[in-house]
């Protein structure tokens, strides 16, 4: 009696109830009024208007609703595992995966099967980073934090003192995979932000 | 030389840079931590992940990602109008859907053609409710604030002296149109929360 459809959705509310904590999971970029950080889970929803928005730009032709839907649940391990900001030390790192590996399985877990595998995939793709959707995905979440900084006094570069010469190497590489054309859209940005910081 | 691909980018991300307002809109839910009101953007969020997990129980098949589409569009037009509780009086209503029409013309408004109008669509799609996927969309959109008023004292029922009478009455006909599976258990789940707030 364990398919019955009520007990599925008893165990899909309990995962959608899961899924409120990660309106408390706090990022390091600001909004851009800069009244406070913004948190993982309006990020998730900004980041999948991106996909609707700019798909078009991608580099290797994409589904756009399969973008949107690695986007939607690529922070959801965040909830156990927390937000680890771009410009944190890289020694963190392998600690880090295995911490959000776990939370992966008990998040998606909470889903009856086959969903909670599906939604499990979705998240691994986004992580490997080898379909043109994953590719894509990871342009919008680097592409994201950096206009916001442009556009909020430096926000997290300006927290970290990260340089202009970091942000190219730390964002360059994953904008232009997947979209060489908004990399340059990008890069204009933030070296017009430089530009004019140093006229200030 | 107006519709060089750059032309439209910037286009689309002032689009993307006024969306980031939305996360400033409180709407009446709280989070159901209680530690404050839920904002328009994370609800939108919280809303397709529903979708994702929730659209076999829609009661004519819906095209989930449609679904999604419309969700993470739907409240857009709050970043001018503002979000309007269900529990309010009727008489705003004209008023309030005159802002959001007005709205609409202006956000969609900032994106290049045809991406703009596809926008709109989809939110008149949306608001018109006639589309299984609509209906559907709606349904979730009463579900969501339903499962966490349960969850949080009650919440908006709490605050607004709403009654077990006018629970079903308000939520009742959206939710069960779009998913009479769905109504079943989300009614089952206020009769144990009311039954549970008389018994304490």
């Amino acid at each position: 009696m364990a398919d019955l459809p009520t007990d599925h959705i008893a165990q899909q509310l309990a995962f959608l109830v899961e899924l409120d904590k990660l309106k408390s999971v706090m990022r390091q970029s600001p909004l851009i009024n800069q009244n406070r950080k913004e948190n993982s889970a309006e990020h998730s929803w900004h980041l999948s208007m991106f996909a609707l928005t700019l798909s078009a730009h991608a580099k290797d032709q994409v589904d756009t609703l399969h973008v949107v839907k690695l986007l939607l649940v690529h922070d959801i391990v965040e909830i156990d595992a927390g937000d680890h900001p771009l410009h944190s030390a890289s020694e963190q790192h392998a600690v880090i995966a295995q911490a959000e590996q776990e939370a992966a399985a008990r998040i998606f877990g909470l889903l009856p099967e086959p969903q909670g595998r599906e939604m499990l995939e979705l998240w691994h793709e986004f992580e490997a980073a080898q379909t043109p959707e994953a590719i894509f995905a990871k342009t919008l979440d680097r592409l994201q934090p950096l206009l916001i900084n442009t556009l909020s006094n430096g926000g997290t570069w300006a927290e970290n003192g990260v340089t202009q010469q970091q942000i190219m190497e730390r964002y360059g590489p994953v904008i232009a995979r997947g979209s060489p054309t908004l990399w340059e859209v990008a890069s204009k940005r933030v070296n017009a932000f430089f530009a004019k910081a140093k006229s200030n």
